[in-house]
C-alpha cells in the first residue's frame, strides 16, 4: 500500500473531486429505486396507520413515522431497510406500548418475527425490503426519553430540516467510505460510525470532502457541539454532542482505533484518490494450510479456546467476548506468559436464530507455550526485620524452593511453579481458566465445555473463521 | 535453616556469651604464636631498618613500621600475615620511592616477588609468615596522602591508641564471624568488611556482641562518624567516616547485599547462638551430574560464555567481569530475552602467577533460549500525521513485516526478528556479543576466542567451577 501522504500533489484535488463524484453516482439510488422505496414505505405506513386506528382508546393520538436513512434520503443505493416507528402517547403504560407495538407490527408484517432490544419489535420483509416496525413514546424532547429509540424521531426531525439533496449525497459518499474501510456501524461488534454520526459530521463540515480533509488532521480528543448546548464531559476520542440531547455523545461507541483507521484512510484518499478505497474487494478467507504457515513463520505459540457461544445478540456477545479475552490475557500474563497479540471471533448468528449454537473463539498468541519450573519471588528488604524474618521462616525449610538468598538487599526465593501453571494449554484446559475475569455468560458457556487448540492446531479454525484469521494473520490498517 | 528470630528467648543472652567466649578462645593466638610472630616481625623490621640505612641520602629520615592486624594484635590465630611499611620523606620523588622501596623489599625478602598496586611492592615469606613490604610517604595527615597506602600508618596509630587487649579480642570474634559468613575482606571480589572497618565498628559499639546486636536492627543507610568530623555525603548503605580522613567512607567497598547478609546472620546468631556460624564447613563442589539435574529441574535455559580471563589481579578482574555480565544481560534483555538469574565466576589465580591463563565464566540463565520470529514494534499515534506517515511508509511495502495495523491508536508492525537474534546462543556466539557493554579487558579476551555452552552443557563447568556452581544452584543467604 502506498504512503498515504506521498502522492499529495497539487492536482490531487481534481482527482479527488472526480473520485467523489464517481462514488456519489454509484451510491445514489436511481429514480426507479427511490420510487420503489417511497411506494413501499408509504404503503407500509398506511397499513400501520390503519392498524393504529384499530387500537383501543389508550392509544389514541399515536402516529406513524418513517425514520432512518430511507426517510432522510441518505441511504446507499441497494440498501433495502425501511424503519417505521409508531409513536405512542406517554400516558400509555410500558406494557401496553409493547403490546400495541407488536400488534401493529404483526398487522403490517404478517410474516414478521419479534426481536428484542429495549422493547420488543417486529422485523419482516415486504416488497423486497427489510422492515423494522418499532414502538416508541412521543416525548416532548430527546432529553425526556424513556428508551433509546424515543430519540430517533428527534434525530429524524433535526436532520430532515438541515439536509438538502446535495448534502444527502455527501452523506452517502462518506457512509460508503466508512463502509469500505470497515468502520461503518455503531453496533458493538464494529464500534464504528453510526449513520446519524456520519450525517452530523457532514453537516458540521459542509460536505464529505471537507469532513475527510478535517479528519486527516484531527488530534483526538476532538469535540463538536452543533447545537452549542453540551453540558457533560466525555472521555471519548471523538465527541459529537447530540443536537437533540446535550448530555449525549453521538460518537460514544466509536473506538479510538476505528477513529485512527479513518484518519489513516482519509489521508490515503486525499493523497491518492481512488474509488477502490470505497469498494474494496474482500480478501478470501485464510485456509488451514496458510494458518499453519503463519504459525510456523511467526515462531510463536498461539493458544485458542473454542466454545459454543452463549445465545446472545452481537451487541451483547462481543462485549462479553472482549471482556473474557482481556481476562484470559491478564490471567496468563499474571502467571508470567508473554502475550504477543490476541483476538476474539464469533461466527455469524444464524439468520433464523434457530440453528445450532454459533462458535466463538478466544485466541491468545504467546511468545512461548511453557514457562520455567521456577519462579522468582522477592521478599522484603532484609533490614525490615519482622517482615523479613517472616518471609525467611516461610521458605527456609522448603525443599522445593531455591534460597532464600539475598539480592538487591532483599530476601529472594525461586519457588517451584506448579506444573499446571507452566503450560498455557494446561492453564486454559483446567479450572484455572475460571480464575480469569470472564464475561458472565461466556463463563457459563465455558462451564458447558470447550476445546483448547495450540500451535498449528488452530488451523482447524479456518473452516469457520477463515475471514477472521485472514484479518489476524494478514492485518491491514 | 531455622527462623533467625524464632528462638529469641530470654536465656539466649547467656548462650551467646558462652558462644562468643568459645570463639574468642579459638581465634586468639596463644603465647607461642604471639612470640613467634613478634620475633619474626622484629627481625624483619631490623633487617628493613638496616637496608634503609644503606639507602642514598634523599631517603634520610625514612622509618620502618609494622602495621596491620599483626601489629595491632587483632589477627586471627593461624593467620600468618606480616605487613611492613617503609615510610619515606615526602621530598622523595615517586620514582625514587618506588626504587628504594623495592631495594629494601628485596633486601628483606631475598626470594620475594614484586606485586603492583598503586606502587610496586615486594611480597615474600619468612619463617613461615607471608610478608608484604610496602613503601609509603610520611605525610602530615591522612588527608594529605599521595596514595592509598599512605593512610595505613594513621589507621595503625588511631587503633593502637584505642584498642586494648579486650577489645582486640572482640575484633577477632567479629572478624571470625564475618569470615564464617563469607563477607570478610574489602577486596573487589568479596566487597565485604575490611579489617579496619571491623575494628572501627567494634570501637564504636564497645564490643563484638554490641556490634552484632546493633547490626541486627540497622535500617540502611547507616552512618557513623567516630571522630565527628565528616564533611562529605556518601551514597553507600553503610558509612563509617574514616577518623583519620573526614572525606573517606571506610565502608565504601561494602555491597548492600553483604550488609544484608551480615544482618541476617547476626539475627540468626542472636536467636540461636552457635559456633558453627563462625566456622562453617564448606559444602563440596557441585558435580556435573548435579548441575545437569538442576538445569533439568529448573526448566530454564542457562547460557554461559567461558573465556581465558585477561591477566589481571582479582581487584581488577572482578569489576570487569561484573560490568561485562551486566552488559551481556542488558543486551539479551534488550533483544527480548527474559533473564532469570546470572553470575560470573573466575578460577583462582595461579599462586605463582605464571601458569596458564585462568578461565572466567559469564553465566546468564534465561527463561527460554529462543524468541519468536516476530517482534512487535510500535510506531507513533496515527494522529501525529507526519511521523505516522513516515512510519507507515517505511513498513507498508515490507513483505517481512506484519502490518502496519492500528492498536491503541498507534501504527504497529510485527517485524521479522533476524534469525541471529532469536537464539541466545547465536547472539553470544556471534559478533553480537560485542554490542554488549563489556569491560575493556574482557572484550579483548573475548576477541581472542571463547566458548558458549547452553542448557545441560554448562555441566562441563563443574570441573573448574564446582564451588561457584554450588553457590549458584544451592544459594544460601
Amino acid at each position: 500500500m502506498p504512503d498515504p501522504d506521498a502522492a499529495a500533489t497539487d492536482d490531487a484535488g481534481d482527482d479527488l473531486d472526480a473520485v467523489l463524484d464517481a462514488v456519489r453516482e454509484r451510491v445514489t439510488p436511481d429514480e426507479a429505486e427511490r420510487d420503489r422505496l417511497a411506494a413501499a414505505a408509504a404503503a407500509l405506513a398506511d397499513r400501520a396507520r390503519e392498524a393504529v386506528a384499530d387500537l383501543p382508546a389508550p392509544a389514541d393520538g399515536a402516529d406513524v413515522l418513517t425514520v432512518g436513512s430511507t426517510a432522510r434520503g441518505t441511504w446507499l443505493a441497494g440498501d433495502r431497510d425501511i424503519d417505521l416507528f409508531v409513536r405512542f402517547p406517554t400516558a400509555l403504560s410500558r406494557e401496553d406500548l409493547e403490546r400495541y407495538g407488536l400488534r401493529v407490527g404483526h398487522a403490517v408484517l404478517p410474516d414478521g418475527e419479534e426481536e428484542y432490544a429495549e422493547h420488543p419489535y417486529v422485523v419482516g420483509t415486504r416488497d423486497g425490503f427489510d422492515v423494522d416496525l418499532v414502538p416508541c413514546y412521543d416525548v416532548d424532547a430527546a432529553t425526556d426519553i424513556r428508551s433509546a429509540v424515543d430519540r430517533t424521531p428527534f434525530h429524524n426531525e433535526y436532520l430532515t430540516e438541515r439536509l438538502d439533496d446535495d448534502l444527502a449525497g455527501d452523506v452517502r459518499v462518506l457512509k460508503a467510505f466508512l463502509k469500505g474501510i470497515g468502520v461503518y456501524g455503531s453496533d458493538l461488534r464494529t464500534r464504528g460510525f453510526s449513520g446519524y454520526l456520519t450525517e452530523l459530521l457532514v453537516l458540521e463540515h459542509g460536505g464529505a470532502r471537507e469532513t475527510l480533509a478535517a479528519v486527516a488532521d484531527w488530534h483526538p480528543p476532538v469535540r463538536f457541539d452543533p447545537a452549542d448546548h453540551g453540558t457533560a464531559e466525555f472521555d471519548d476520542p471523538l465527541v459529537v454532542v447530540d443536537p437533540t440531547d446535550p448530555e449525549r455523545n453521538v460518537a460514544a461507541v466509536l473506538s479510538g482505533d476505528n477513529l485512527a483507521r479513518l484518519q489513516h484512510h482519509a489521508r490515503a484518499l486525499l493523497a491518492d484518490p481512488r474509488t477502490d478505497l470505497f469498494f474494496p474487494e474482500s480478501p478470501p478467507p485464510l485456509e488451514a494450510d496458510a494458518v499453519r504457515a503463519h504459525v510456523e513463520r511467526r515462531g510463536t505459540a498461539p493458544v485458542a479456546v473454542a466454545v459454543d457461544a452463549p445465545d446472545l445478540v452481537d451487541d451483547q456477545l462481543y462485549p462479553q467476548l472482549r471482556r473474557s479475552l482481556a481476562g484470559v490475557e491478564r490471567e496468563l500474563s499474571g502467571l508470567g506468559f508473554d502475550v504477543v497479540r490476541s483476538a476474539t471471533f464469533a461466527a455469524d448468528r444464524d439468520a433464523d436464530g434457530a440453528g445450532d449454537a454459533r462458535r466463538a473463539v478466544l485466541l491468545v498468541e504467546l511468545a512461548a507455550r511453557t514457562l520455567p519450573a521456577v519462579e522468582r519471588h522477592e521478599g522484603p528488604p532484609v533490614h525490615v526485620r519482622e517482615h523479613a524474618a517472616g518471609f525467611y521462616g516461610k521458605y527456609a525449610d522448603d525443599p522445593e524452593a531455591y534460597g532464600p538468598f539475598v539480592a538487591d538487599g532483599r530476601y529472594v526465593v525461586e519457588r517451584e511453579r506448579p506444573p499446571a501453571e507452566r503450560d498455557a494449554v494446561a492453564v486454559l484446559a483446567s479450572d484455572r481458566i475460571f480464575d480469569a475475569a470472564l464475561g458472565a455468560r461466556v463463563e457459563s458457556a465455558l462451564e458447558r465445555g470447550y476445546d483448547v487448540l495450540a500451535g498449528p492446531e488452530i488451523a482447524a479454525l479456518a473452516d469457520e473463521f477463515g475471514a477472521d484469521l485472514r484479518e489476524y494473520f494478514e492485518p491491514a490498517v
